[in-house]
Formats: C-alpha cells, structure tokens, sequence
C-alpha cells in the first residue's frame, strides 16, 4: 500500500510505494513492439478505459481509437484510499490517496510528437484536459502531474508513446517554489511574471525556439538543461482545465514543433514534458500562468543536481535557442 | 565563461557552463587506473595543491600524501570572476563567480569509503573543514556544496576517489527550503527540528541504521530513493566549519559504516554524498543542523522526480534500514 509522506524540513513530497518493481543498477531493456501492452488489439490487458478519443463511434474496450486512458496497473496512489493524515509534527504521511492514470497516445507503437499530426497531440492534450477536470470533482484532489517519458534515461519502461496523469492530495514542492515566485512577483507590481516573461523574451529574441500569434516556445534565462524550453500560451492563464480547444491546438502545433526540432540537433533525445498548472483555488489565478516544460535527458543527473541544488548547464540557452531555429533553413 | 543564473519564478540557480564538455547520450566510460590523473606520482597533471594532507612532511605537489586538493582544472566557477548582479527584475546573472576545488581522497585509485579507515576518510573531512575556513575569508561567498560521486551514474568522470568542493555567492534553492522549514520549526517552538527529529527516530528504533554517543546514521521518514540515509551529528552545530576534530572523527566512522553496508546490502551501488550545511550568517545558528546524505543512484531519476517535485520509493525506509542492520549477522 502506498504512502504520500512530506519531509519534516523541506516539506519535499514522496510516495513510499512498496508494489513498485524494485530498482535495478542495470537498466531495463524497453519492452519491443511484441509484448507490449499498449498496442491497438491488447486492449485487455492495457486495461479498461477510463476515457477514449474514438472518432468512429467504436465500443469502448476494443480496437479503433486514436488516444485511450486506462489506470495505472500498479497505481502509485489511489482514489480508494484513506485520507488519514497523521498527527506528527515532523513525520507527515497522507496515506495514498490520490489518482494514477496512464494514456496511451496513439494506437501506434512507434508513434511520437516529432512524426505525429498537430491534430493528434492535439487529441492528447484534450484527453489530459478531460481526465483533469472529471477528477477535480474529488475535493480531496489538490494538484496534477502530466509527465510524459520518451526514451529509458526519461524513465520510460515502454517505447509506446504513453503520458502518466497523477491526482494529488497536495501541492508539491516544485509547484509550491513556483507559485511562491509567482505571487511575490505579482504583488510587486499586480502583473503575471511569466505575462511579462514572454514580453520580455520576444522583444529580445534571443532565447525563442518558435511562435504564433497564441503561443511561444522559449529556452528559459536559467535553462537547467541543455535544450530545454518552455512552450507557453500567450494568453493569461492559470489552470490547463480551462483552456479552450483553440488554444489546445495551437499549443499542440508548438509542442510538435519543438519536439520536432529537437530530433533534429539531438537526433532523438530522450526527454520529458512536464505539464506546470496551478492547483486548486483562487489564490493563483492572477498570478500563474500555465505552460509546458520540456526537458532532454542528455545524461543522468549529476550528483550536485540531484535535489534541485544547482544545476551545471554546458549549453547556453542562447547557442541552443540558434540551434534550434536554424531547423527550418535545413528544411528547406 | 561560466555565468550563474537564477530562474526568475521559483529561484533555482543555474550555472551556465560553456566550457564543460557538451553531454553525450552514451555514457563515457570512467578512466581507467592507467590514464588516471589522480593516482601518486601523477602530481603534476592533477594541478598545483591548495592543501594536502602529508603526514611524512613530504613536499608540496610531490608523491607521499594523504589527501590532497587541487583546482578543478575545468571549474564551474572561479573567485576571479567579476561579481557583476544584472539590474534585470526577471532575469538574474552573478557571472561566474565562486570557487570549484576537486579533494583527492586517496592516493590509491581503488580505495573507497568502505575499504578506507575511519581515520582516513576523517582526514578528508578534515580537509574539506580546512578549505571552507579558507574560503570563508573571501565575504562575497554565501554557501558551500561538498558532493563525492562514486559511479558514472552518479556523475563521476573518473573511478579514483574524489570529491568537489564548491563555493556559490548565494544560497541554493534546496539549502533555502531547508532552512525556511527548520526556521518555521524553530519559530513555533524555539527548538531545532533536527535535534528533536534524532531524539525522534532513537525513540521510534524503525529508521536506524547506526549510531553511537557522538552520532546518528538513519533514513528519513520521506526517503527519497532506496536507501538514502543521513548521517548527523548528535550535538547540535549548524556549520561544518565549525566542528571539532572529536566529531569529524566520530562522523567519518559513521559514513564509513553506512557505506560498508550499502556495499552489501545494494552490492557496491553507485552513490552521491551530499554535505548539507548553513551558509554565513547568524540566522541559521540556532535552527538549522549540519548532517551528510547519502543518495544511492540504483537508477535514472525519472521524469516525476526531475526537478524535485514528487519522488517515488519502492522501498519503504523502514524496510531499508532493517536490512541495513542486519549487515552485522552477515559479519558474524
């Protein structure tokens, strides 16, 4: 049975989940087209469906959909558990209540957003956005997590293109930095900070990957990693649940694009994109303002990274922002 | 040149490293002994020393030492850099400046914590001690990271033993979370939450993994990987540079027993040791307590985990640390 616990000082959140797999110093091989799971035709053994985009009017359940949500098989929390928090000061624990979903994106399995249609990302993002805001109907749900893993050194175990959706019953640490620098900013002058980032970003057009007239795609002034970048609306706004189907699909296009960009200098990194969206209430809605990170997993963090301490970043966001616009004159 | 950059929503630092070498997908194989720069007699391609322990008298930057320090010949930092803030409320820059010292941990490239004695691993610590009282001249530094990696997953480039010393002109995100929850602590109660959270964990016996008069070894309730342990000091002490030699020597026996019994419960993991210590100034003197971390790398941070937001552990580390005393049956 899994466990939310908070540490006593950091208030950084863990999940102590004793049915994982056990982690092993030699990496697992990814599971080949064979065995897997996720494959239209297994659509037992994915599990049943929670949510399905199947433009044909298909049963649910079996083949013929183009993005399927399915529960995590070994969930790492649960909406059936308890809320018991415990009474100590310092050692925190939530119990493990919270939601654990998987959506497989594409019935193919060697799909990815650098070879999928902006149309069906788009598919993806609507499928998050309608998973979100069916369990914000549980009060208890306070945060969500979009990760998606491309690639072993991402965290993938399988190759098919597969988001995780995580429901928590708090805010984590990250989350919280955020929100805090966020707030502070705005009191300071009653603006967003990342309203007035993306201002900021396009008057120097030094950092920016790609953009419309709804959306930026930008390498962040502190870049953790080499390549990472940001994928922003321009518009105001601080919950993913809220976004119209528009700004899905412009966003979709821009996510296609970078991830496309990416392959290119890189040549297939692996990576991850992390969904940043505010958590329940009407604290962050003036001041947050959702977005996309996406971050290549080049190499295995380094010691000094590991816990968010400082991060040692050989590339400028600068030279890698060049190196990715320069894709469309190879392009053509 | 290095640039130290903070992100502008939540403050994470980021050190812009152009000349550290571009991160490849595959990782590079760790020297071997024989092209080893860090071995005795090759003195003059590890660099000049800034502090060698020689108890034979020896000369400097010569054979017959002990531990030695030496400057990262590619260092992330340098003092001599400018301290030049930008004025820019969104975008922060602090150059480059800071220092980035390597510790030789041993003349012998296939020594580790674990065959090491006590003695010897608490002349590192010793070292480590007297570097930071040396750096502590220069007011423009704030903080100090002391990381040994042990494994290429762990972030070592090179096998023989070894450690970085680096000297940042602010505080870390994580170093500042930690002493903004032990200030809370303090606040409400006027008491450290580290000495209260050792008195804790000896009365709960399920998280110990060691410990004498001097010293406690023991896994956090909110673990983040398997096995992560912590090493303190029972004496209340906010910095380093402040111990005496009695508890360096009673520290370095209980990071060599924790080690000895990672290598054989987990089978010589890769691992980081992290030194977790108040930077200057008088507000941490009463709340916050100076420990070690030890983080054992069994595989890649995933994608949930990247930037500290929720770890998942499939070891609980009660279960962890019963398995860590067990070690002393096997030795019978």
């Amino acid at each position: 049975v899994s466990e939310l616990r908070r540490d006593p000082i950091t208030g950084r959140s863990v999940i102590i989940a004793p049915e994982r797999p056990f982690p092993r110093t030699t990496p697992v091989t990814a599971g080949g087209r064979d065995a897997c799971p996720f494959c239209e035709g297994r659509e037992s053994i994915a599990g049943r469906e929670l949510l399905a985009w199947r433009p044909s009017g298909s049963a649910a359940n079996g083949p013929d959909w183009q993005v399927r949500v399915v529960p995590n098989r070994v969930p790492v929390l649960r909406v059936e558990s308890d809320f018991a928090e415990t009474s100590d000061v310092l050692l925190q624990s939530l119990g493990g209540l919270g939601a654990n979903e998987v959506v497989i994106e594409s019935p193919r399995h060697d799909a990815s957003f650098a070879s999928m249609k902006a149309d069906d990302i788009a598919r993806v993002l609507w499928v998050w956005r309608e998973r979100m805001r069916d369990l914000h109907r549980d009060i208890r749900l306070k945060s969500f997590l979009v990760v998606k893993s491309v690639g072993r050194t991402a965290g993938a175990m399988l190759d098919h293109p597969h988001s995780q959706l995580i429901a928590l019953p708090l805010v984590p640490q990250h989350l919280e930095d955020e929100l805090f620098g966020a707030a502070a900013y705005y009191r300071t002058g009653r603006r967003c900070a990342f309203c007035d980032l993306i201002a900021e970003e396009k008057e120097a057009r030094l950092r920016i990957v790609g953009g419309d007239g709804h959306t930026l795609a930008v390498m962040p002034f502190a870049a953790r990693v080499p390549f990472e970048t940001w994928v922003l609306p321009q518009a105001h706004g601080a919950m993913f649940e809220d976004a119209s189907d528009a700004t899905l699909a412009a966003v979709a296009e821009r996510v296609r694009d970078v991830v496309m960009r990416l392959d290119r200098v890189l040549v297939s990194p692996p990576y991850n994109l992390l969904l940043h969206t505010a958590p329940r209430g009407e604290m962050a809605r003036t001041c947050y303002h959702w977005h996309f990170e996406i971050i290549p997993r080049l190499e295995s963090v380094p010691g000094l990274a590991w816990d968010g301490g400082i991060y040692i970043n050989p590339v400028a966001p600068e030279e890698a922002a060049r190196a990715m616009r320069a894709v469309d004159s190879l392009r053509a």
